[in-house]
């Protein structure tokens, strides 16, 4: 019962964003599991032992991973982004909550990573500068009257809202029924962004309003931002204005 | 007009959650900018001038910085956490707004870091693992109104509640209402946690529940999680539990 096993998170995509305490546990590791694409981000020696598997096999890998730290191995899982955030993290205490007692025991380590709206709110300036919320669209575990009542929270509270995995395969219609329930709440100049694939070569960013977005717009590897009643543009000339939630709200300056 | 201002999180605390990207970007720099307690934290040459500032102007500080940044210098910005999670990032794009027109003209770019919900969450084990919100009760621009109504819509949405800036000194009293009005809409079973200065020498992190939560326990430098309804505990023998708020919202596995 000697091995570990460490939860990496390696960003959203750009190698400049992998904090240093990610690329030494990756460098450490003898076992090393994660979904294929993210693999190919990092750097790996031919003693490492590469464990691919899908992207929809969280908590098979998971419980692979578990038994091969159990084992005595150093074992790292590698997720894209934060592993805390719609990742991998939770299916790792999931799988210790279903599995033998002794992994309870094991040395379970989670390191932070970058998360997808981080990077987005970054290119776009300071979209999540006031309070927001996070809410993933995509897994086949959430029943829409669910994601239903949290959006309409949301405006309620008026958030900004970060919407993660909005076009999954199995649920492509979802991105399209919060755009519906969002348009029927909210002001139509919302300024809305698409952000796809922040930090990586084929990076897209589309900056609109909410009565103008086309919810087509957004693939499984976008992440979107709808403003709250305070988010606001700021411009500067031809380049794509700022968008801006200021750090008031009401009076104040 | 050929400056540069960079917006540079430097994560939560420790060295091993500093991007690559931040460190090159604070390298480069000419003159820096920050809260004195921060500038502590990164590495500087002789030949970089320093601009330390009190944390609470921000907006002072950012004027200062663009102002330079439009004289022709390399300028940084460090921020603690994440800029754009309730840090410089929207104090920049406001100045920007409020100042002369040629500051919009500047190359302004915005570094992201870890922000301290999530060094919280990586400590704790998952319980960011569904929907989430971020609330800030600290500053000085938003009144109690506003947050009680957010605190509310959380509730209502079942979020996972991340509170930052819980015991600002201006505002000694917001955590103890917060706490107040969570308390009399939430089970009293709820996990909640205390996590402070993790990542610093001086890191330390209570695992409670609503019922006999403590808001006392949170300072100027506490992050607070308040589970959602599923949020729950994973024992693991004489350690702390992890703290999981699992992917399956109902009836999913």
């Amino acid at each position: 019962m000697s091995g570990k096993l460490s939860v990496v998170g390696i960003g959203p995509g750009a190698q400049g964003w992998v904090t240093p305490e990610a690329t030494a546990a990756i460098a450490e590791a003898e076992d090393i599991y994660g979904y294929g694409n993210y693999l190919e981000r990092v750097s790996l020696s031919p003693r490492q032992r590469t464990h691919k598997s899908d992207n929809r096999e969280e908590l098979d890998r998971a419980r692979a991973a578990l038994a091969r730290a159990a084992e005595g191995a150093r074992v790292v899982v590698v997720s894209s982004g934060d592993p805390g955030v719609f990742a991998m993290a939770a299916a790792i205490f999931e799988a210790i909550e279903a599995g033998p007692q002794d992994w309870r025991r094991l040395d379970v380590e989670i390191l932070p990573g970058l998360s997808a709206m981080q990077a987005a709110a970054a290119r776009l300036g300071a979209p999540l500068g006031h309070d927001f919320c996070a809410i993933s669209l995509s897994d086949n575990l959430k029943p829409w009257t669910i994601i239903a009542q949290r959006l309409e929270a949301a405006v309620e509270g008026d958030f900004v809202i970060a919407l993660y995995n909005p076009a999954s395969r199995a649920r492509p219609d979802r991105i399209h029924d919060a755009f519906a329930l969002l348009k029927a709440r909210k002001a139509p100049e919302t300024p809305v962004a698409f952000a796809r694939a922040v930090g990586r070569v084929d990076e897209a960013i589309t900056l609109t309003t909410l009565g103008q977005a086309d919810p087509g717009l957004a693939d499984m590897a976008t992440l979107v931002i709808v403003g709250s009643s305070k988010t606001r543009l700021v411009e500067r000339g031809d380049a794509r204005p700022w968008m801006l939630t200021p750090r008031a709200y009401g009076g104040g300056a």
